[in-house]
């Protein structure tokens, strides 16, 4: 195996230090060309993670069509434009116009360094991240609703088995320039959704993102950053301290190889991670352009679930959310179990507004049964009074009910205990 | 014409009284037949109006295949229940089953004395209230949506062209007990309404529907409350002098005769008028019972628009508009202009969340610019400097864009005047 005249053994210790160990002999010597072909390709996906952009989608298609090794082979070669048309003919893949593709070699050609590749691998030692490429035992089912966007390799600093453990988690961001509100309502949720066996999912950026991380690690729950940048430096620095913590409970992740910074760019990508990674998006205070309402748009947009927590009309800070109301469909949800709900089957006998409208404005269960009365028992109510005593024929004109109905009615009543009849007619007992 | 034994000319004068005047001889002596029928007509619908409970769709259905007239004389002459199904049936309704027309029966009876529906007339001419009954000119269109729950008749104070202009109003409810949040944001979007030509239409509570009048009145702007109980004692009484000031501009509406109290019952049928009087319903705050939600409910059920403003998810005051959100698909609303949206026709070319991600963060569209950049351009600008040159091919390494494509963008850039090259090569210009 050689690429970019590198020495092997360099390569293979590079990749050794940075694989997941899965068997008691971790660290044999080599042994078979199986695992020679493994390293060649874990290599290449690490170095392909720093040639192309994330969410490159041409770089998406040629790697998995031809896989990674001989992808980056095909760079390292200089094959000509219409020779990778071939190969990705031969594997069946037509749908690449030879005008895109002369693009795409040019913008990867730039990058094709031998030493970025290895120092990025380097760093990624040094600093305890491990690599997870698809095919791994960690890498996360749900990244494969991406597509062609789904990331080429990730790179993983704490408990690999955080990535096994997105299924089970929720997405909770928003403004950096968060309010007291915001902050507030960030904490009761991630607490809320940890309590109910959850975790948590979001960017570590400073306000909202910061808060959910930390309220789930108060809650000494699981949580997970995805980050813009490589991990061996963490971004935002003043979240040093929050981002290690993470580390040891859970996990901080990037597509980018270390030694990478973060970039608006990448910033927009790395919200299609967080936002496919768990089970829903919730955006818990947003301005109008809060870069969380690209989350937002990136859930929706493969399906999951968005959910927004409104609050005041007068605060700037929530517009981005009330925006996601009014305009994109997210659901409104106010508490944790509204945001388990977000992906929780509910049956069908909800209330609609086109129910029975005295039923419209019922209260909660306990407070059901005043709410339930039929429209009969309502009008005989207010035909009573707890004070004077009135007979059968007056109750029934106060209530333009019948005679016999508020008899009938009244006798029920009586046997329930809420009325009494007298010498003077009939009262009604107060609960 | 004879009713009750009651002397035709009381009857006549106290009709003239509450009758609107549209000609110059209105005060002129009777003359026609013709008059005598409306007048009969009058009285019955008054005297209806007294009988059934709001609501009450068998009495609909009687009075409008009927006339308000016979339909009355069958009771005052205690027609037999089949003697009335067969002249329902006579006039083409036989959907009516006997047995509940029976009950129907029985329950009108004991309100029907002569003495309630002249008095109510003489109290309703003391006050200044005057009937109005669907053929007048002044009878609200928007009521026929209603169908046999529309109302009976209508007894009004204050401007009777009112009536007329609720086809440009929208019906503002909340809580009694509203937050100073709530009320500030009644207040916000009951000016901006007028400000925008639409009147106010509300309850006359306490709390969000007295600041909905009240803004109104405060821009010089029209409003008009619908009232539980008769037109001749306001209630609340300590909004009677809010409720005098409303008659001098707008009106004071009920369809319960004068002297009729406000119950329960009649709040729940009252909301129905106010949810149909106006194009669209607006719950500002709202506890999760607040009988604002059957306001709500009413107007959905009848196909108007149901407006939510959000609060925060801290605020029980507030419970009630997102339960409205969430539960019912009432439309966020954070301003007079979201209200407008609700009865508007927009344009079909909204962004959506299933649109190209990039812009799903856009702003006003005076920040736009920005965000509709390509994702090149997004690309590029993170790769360039404002104090550090860069040459081409390190912008495009940094960039992930092949060297041809950076030498284009930076070239159309600098002519944009976003880029300047110097001789150590490439900077940006901040804006």
């Amino acid at each position: 195996m050689t690429l970019f005249s590198l020495d092997e053994s360099q390569i293979f210790e590079a990749i050794r230090a940075i694989t997941p160990h899965r068997s008691p002999d971790e660290r044999a010597p080599r042994e078979s060309s199986n695992e020679d072909a493994e390293v060649a390709e874990r290599f290449a996906r690490a170095a392909w993670s720093g040639i192309a952009e994330p969410g490159d989608l041409v770089a998406g298609v040629v790697v998995r069509a031809l896989g990674a090794g001989p992808a980056l082979m095909a760079l390292v070669e200089r094959h000509s434009r219409s020779r990778v048309l071939d190969s990705l003919a031969t594997a069946g893949v037509d749908e690449v116009k030879p005008s895109v593709l002369a693009t795409a070699l040019e913008r990867w050609m730039p990058r094709l360094t031998a030493g970025s590749a290895l120092s990025s691998l380097r760093l990624a030692a040094r600093c305890g991240a491990r690599l997870v490429v698809p095919g791994d035992e960690e890498w996360p089912g749900s990244f494969g609703d991406l597509g062609e966007h789904e990331p080429l390799a990730l790179w993983v600093r704490g408990d690999l088995n955080a990535l096994n453990r997105m299924s089970h988690t929720v997405s909770l961001v928003g403004a950096r320039a968060a309010t007291g509100y915001g902050e507030h309502v960030a904490m009761e949720l991630s607490a809320g959704l940890i309590d109910r066996k959850m975790g948590i999912v979001s960017g570590a950026a400073y306000g909202i993102d910061g808060m959910a991380h930390r309220a789930a690690l108060a809650s000494s729950g699981f949580t997970a950053a995805f980050l813009a940048g490589g991990v061996d430096r963490f971004y935002p620095s003043g979240h040093d301290a929050l981002l290690t913590r993470i580390t040891k409970v859970g996990a901080v992740i990037s597509e980018l190889p270390c030694g990478s910074p973060p970039t608006k760019w990448r910033f927009l990508q790395r919200n299609r991670l967080i936002a496919a990674a768990s089970k829903a998006t919730v955006v818990v205070e947003a301005g109008s352009r809060s870069g969380s309402l690209n989350t937002a748009a990136h859930a929706s947009s493969i399906g999951r679930p968005v959910g927004a927590v409104p609050g005041p009309v007068t605060s700037l800070s929530s517009a981005g959310c009330h925006r996601l109301l009014r305009e994109y469909g997210a659901e409104c949800v106010t508490n944790a179990d509204e945001v388990m709900a977000l992906f929780t089957p509910v049956s069908d006998n909800e209330p609609r507004l086109d129910t029975p409208i005295t039923q419209a404005a019922a209260g909660p269960a306990s407070e059901r049964r005043q709410q339930h009365r039929s429209s009969d028992e309502v009008r005989l109510a207010d035909a009573l009074s707890s004070r004077a005593p009135r007979l059968t024929a007056d109750i029934a004109k106060r209530s333009g009910l019948s005679i016999s109905r508020t008899s009938s009615l009244l006798g029920s009543l009586s046997l329930a205990g809420s009325v009494v009849e007298g010498e003077r007619g009939w009262k009604k007992i107060e609960p």
